[in-house]
């Protein structure tokens, strides 16, 4: 027989589907979902976009999927770091993104069941209202998807005291490679009835299943933070600081290097010109310890420091982080590293990119989250040109290396995806490798969740 | 060729295991490993005892396990109350106590790396020394080691506000059934460099692999919490008022029904004669709020409460929770159940346990995490009488049906073991059934690690 061409085969899809569904094939629109915000990942376009509106959708397209060995990505907004949502020559992209209601949010419980493509932001502010929060807060939360913070673990600012996502995550619903829809967990605070077969999803980036709703535990509302900020003459002051701060509980303990601070200061002058490294910290208790923390700060050579208990006063002085990476950005192309080492190690690490940049001729801006030692440094290289490329990339992968060395790991929050999978194998045991292959063929036989990601 | 008598096997597993190592096979000593605390669970005479010393020790007893399909029951101090420890005829059981020692305590990086056997209260007293704390505090914590702790994923009265065991884990060494030994987890704040194998393992119950080594979360030592207590004329407001305290962010929020209370005044007369139910709160911030939490239980038909901010007053206050279990057990034979469910749904299960103690002629009191949902409704039955144990049992089970119609879960932080394995499938999918078989085959395909535990 012959093999169905790709438009057949789209029509199949479209028949399975059923009446109603958005099923885009056209190249123009397709290409748009084709990759996540990992520039240098490799992508190819897709045979055909799914816009999900139910889980049954994603179960049926996965079932055909599977049934005809096609591959499947699934997609929240695309915000990823790793290219982990990037599609391959012929698959079925399965986006998230109309999903995005909130089904239910009880406030006696404190729990929310969302859809996966309800947006971080949106949550938060739903809890809001009830005086409740939902705290994992990455940088993209205005605009990525609980599915893809799910999927990836991701991680924050908050995570210094309140943990990352999947600290946060009780239930989730999850089409199978099969086309089986699961519900794992439990929406109770506790629960010990089966293998921790939750987790196992969480942060798994699509290889094992698409998680299409999620139940998120709420947390009374802290109250606003108090904001510090100190410079300090370079960053290996300013990381021992941090440490000293931790005594604080901070709920965000952050660190920006010298060469972030310049590219602040080009673009938008903040009055770091003579800082060698900036902590911002954030209390959500203690505030009445914000002098301290001043002080302890001096005693690591603090230059100048500035607190506020005034929750008006905290976006001006978190405004020098905001700008961290778009300065950056500004400065020609850009990679976003994520590693996380141990905490005692961000100095070391700070000064092994720093010396790196030099020997390869790069500037290497790094800010990060200093209270549990995950740093991104950032490769800047100019546009265009093909050899520096190529040495931003080497750059990205030495940094994994230098934070392996320092008992650390290759990601910390923005995940594995398709460009640092070869990188993990450096700092996991071979039978480790082997226990995840043994995992994946367990629970996707066919290789067609995300193939390729994620794994070594 | 005849097979080997036990006496051979255990000749031939102590050489494999070289000199010096402590292998006992006396019966009048083995027979003191063969159970936990779950007396009504059952139990046979294991073939031999190790008491390990080593990670080394038990991958070479488990990898003996394997290639002789001997099963291998691994202990710490016996603490469980599900049988998830006891032993099963012929089998191996293997002693994490002799592995008690705190390997390192790093006081920047806020981790403990531990063995096993360590006892649960000396990790937090060691991090005391540091200002730091291990938060998970299961009644058994100074009595239960970290290693049961994990393979349990333990719970405690914290959980409320500081999440169970699973969240303070970062790191563990396992020997798996193969008797390879694998590190999973990262001690990093966050990693997602892998799929989530560190959470399968924590709660599977010694069911996937024997944990050896864990490395901890600490966290900077809350202050001192204030305590409140109030009396309420029923369980239906105390649990209303337990709702309603939860926006004070306790550390411990407990919840304690009638017949406990009256369990306790026939023992030691603290002054509950009159009262419906007890709740107690701790909080170890918003000290300051502690009259308005008594004002807001006020609205709750509070009849009396008192509350102080006197750390030296909390175990005063508190003792009526201690002896909740003790004054029951005091009564009669017991089983204590384990259930978690929604909060918003305690009162509810309060008066169906009691209704169902009235139709069975039992006495039954609950006390319990009202914080999480987290309660034990405790069976009192005659010492020694079959029929009473009998229908004990079979409360015991519609107990946790009772809990699963209301949402919630056979398990909140005992485990499943041999006593709940069936009941665990009313609330999962046979989809999840598959599933966790499937694991547990990939993982032991002899079923050597605790076979017929925590799996339906």
């Amino acid at each position: 027989m012959k093999p169905a061409t790709p438009d057949e085969t789209v029509e199949q899809l479209r028949s399975a589907l059923g009446e109603g569904v958005a099923l885009i094939s056209d190249p123009d629109i397709t290409i748009s979902y084709s990759r996540d915000h990992a520039l240098f990942a490799q992508s190819a376009l897709p045979l055909c976009v799914l816009l999900a509106r139910t889980t049954q959708d994603v179960a049926l397209a996965v079932r055909f999927a599977n049934e005809h060995r096609i591959p499947v990505v699934a997609r929240g907004a695309g915000s990823g770091l790793s290219g982990g949502a990037n599609s391959m020559d012929g698959c079925i992209v399965i986006s998230l993104e109309k999903m995005n209601q909130i089904i239910a949010l009880d406030e006696v419980n404190q729990v929310a069941r969302v859809q996966a493509g309800v947006l971080n932001l949106d949550v938060d502010k739903a809890a809001q209202e009830l005086g409740l929060a939902y705290l994992p807060d990455p940088a993209s939360r205005s605009w990525s998807t609980i599915g893809g913070n799910v999927a990836t673990n991701a991680g924050g600012m908050c995570c210094v005291k309140y943990g990352v996502t999947s600290h946060h995550v009780r239930a989730i619903t999850v089409v199978l490679a099969s086309g089986e829809i699961v519900e794992l967990g439990k929406a109770t605070k506790k629960s010990v009835s089966t293998l921790d077969l939750l987790h196992l999803f969480v942060g798994s980036e699509g290889t094992l299943g698409i998680i299409t709703e999620v139940t998120l535990g709420l947390v009374v509302r802290p109250k606003p933070a108090a904001t510090m900020l100190a410079t300090f003459p370079s960053s290996t002051e300013a990381a021992a600081a941090a440490i000293a701060m931790m005594k604080f509980r901070p709920s965000m303990l952050e660190i920006i290097d010298q060469t972030t601070l310049k590219a602040v200061e080009a673009w938008h002058p903040l009055g770091f010109e003579v800082a060698g490294a900036v902590l911002l910290m954030q209390m959500d208790e203690n505030h009445h310890q914000l002098e301290r923390a001043l002080e302890l700060c001096a005693e690591f050579s603090m230059i100048d420091g500035v607190s506020s208990d005034d929750p008006a006063d905290a976006a001006d002085l978190l405004r020098v982080r905001q700008l961290a990476f778009p300065a950056l950005e500004r400065m020609g192309a850009t990679i976003l590293d994520d590693v996380a080492v141990p905490i005692s190690q961000i100095a070391e690490l700070v000064r092994r990119v720093e010396q790196l940049g030099i020997n390869r001729g790069l500037t290497i801006g790094i800010f990060g989250h200093a209270g549990d030692g995950n740093m991104h440094p950032t490769i800047v290289y100019e546009h265009g040109d093909i050899t520096a490329a190529a040495n931003a990339e080497a750059a990205f992968h030495e940094i994994i290396a230098i934070a392996q060395e320092l008992g650390g790991t290759a990601s910390g929050e923005h995940g594995i995806g398709s460009i640092k999978s070869a990188a993990v194998a450096n700092e996991i045991s071979p039978t480790v490798v082997e226990m995840q292959r043994g995992i994946k063929k367990l629970l996707d036989p066919n290789n067609i969740m995300n193939p390729g990601k994620k794994l070594p």
